[in-house]
């Protein structure tokens, strides 16, 4: 049967999700254990996309099959006592056989968080992205944002080496909010290209801090060209949310 | 000149705060920045106490003399500089000759943190204790915890490994704080033992999800017996907040 599980992983120790020949992964830890469960079988699992090193994850998707007869509870429970501390497996459940943790993705919705400490507390290093200087105008930042939403070629938010075609996604919804001293963009679309957020952070922190202005996003997007974007924005401030399979 | 300064450090790279022989410590990275700051003069600091392997401050006080004339951002900036990222100063100011970071203390404040999440995130775990089974009832711990307010010797509360003669101390404040899914211990007062916030939250704890009643507690410090109160919990939900040097 097919089992789809949604997981959270702490970034900070991966050399991101996707199995590789040096570094420690996301896929290679779960499958590692997904293996043991099944007495050696190999047991590959399959995630709505890959997450980079140090990207973090709050619901990260997956799917695998499996003969065992497990209840859903007992999942969560089996690969939590096994899996290493940096990852939490949140929720199993049964699905249909045809369905496809990449495939089948209709939106994701990805946050991106900043502190605005001046001096972070050393907890949050790994955690949050932390840029000295100048504090923004988050009411800037979310006047410029209202460029993103609908469907764009985003070409200018993706990174250079990228063998893909199409760079047309649609943003549904981009938010900015303040928490405490964090702020934090949420956006939610139908995809996104290689670095996207946080190309997108980086371009939206400086028209924040007057580097750039508002009104500049919609010719940046337009211009299809990544040297018209700003800095790709660190990765420990990167978190996938949540990913959707019902039409939004 | 003397200096004090106020750091904050994420004990989970830690073996404590104190100087030993084999480990990474809080006093021995600081030392060395200090050191190489003085072109090679060894620099000692003192803090207000130790904390334990594990155990994170927001708010420790340590001193030092310096000769150099560095004003207090210069500090800051130039300590943060070279410190590692697990070890930062929020603050530095000149004080008196004789100011002494541990003789001075008039009161501390620490902070224990349980996550009331069933599978908390992977990112809190090293930030948060985390007990699996029962949810405490909150009414039950903060109703036996003002028991423990005002003077009483609080042996029951002391690691047995300890070679102190005087066990008793002065409680000013204790609350239990809901924040979100977190649930906090934070108690003040004038020194606290070798262990005791942890012992006092282990055994707060037991109260709180049943397994001793609240009228239990004044008969468990009365016993001056380490066995009658509860377990000590783990520290990575423990945090030095503040150190104050005023009477309250």
């Amino acid at each position: 049967m097919r089992l789809r599980a949604t997981i959270s992983y702490d970034g900070s120790s991966f050399s991101g999700y996707q199995v590789q020949p040096n570094g420690r992964t996301v896929q290679e830890e779960v499958e590692k254990v997904l293996t043991k469960m099944h007495q050696g079988t190999f047991t590959r699992i399959t995630a709505s996309g890959r997450t980079d090193t140090g990207v973090h994850a709050t619901g990260q998707v997956i799917h695998f099959d499996s003969p065992l007869t497990i209840p859903p509870p007992g999942w969560v429970k089996g690969l939590n006592a096994q899996l290493p501390a940096d990852i939490r497996v949140l929720a199993v459940e049964q699905v249909a056989d045809d369905f496809h943790a990449r495939y089948d993705v209709c939106w994701k919705t990805y946050r991106y968080k900043w502190t605005l400490e001046a001096i972070p507390m050393p907890f949050e290093r790994h955690m949050l992205s932390h840029v000295p200087g100048k504090q923004p105008d988050v009411s800037r930042m979310q006047q410029a944002a209202q460029a993103l939403l609908g469907e764009h070629d985003f070409r200018s938010f993706s990174a250079a080496n990228t063998s893909i075609q199409d760079f047309v996604r649609k943003i549904y919804d981009v938010r900015l909010e303040s928490h405490g001293n964090q702020l934090h963009l949420v956006i939610t679309g139908n995809g996104f290209l290689y670095n996207m957020v946080r190309i997108l952070a980086g371009t939206l922190w400086e028209i924040g801090i007057g580097k750039k202005q508002p009104e500049d996003l919609a010719g940046i997007i337009a211009a299809k060209d990544r040297g018209k974007a700003g800095k790709t924005a660190p990765p420990e401030g990167l978190y996938l949310e949540k990913v959707g399979y019902e039409e939004l």
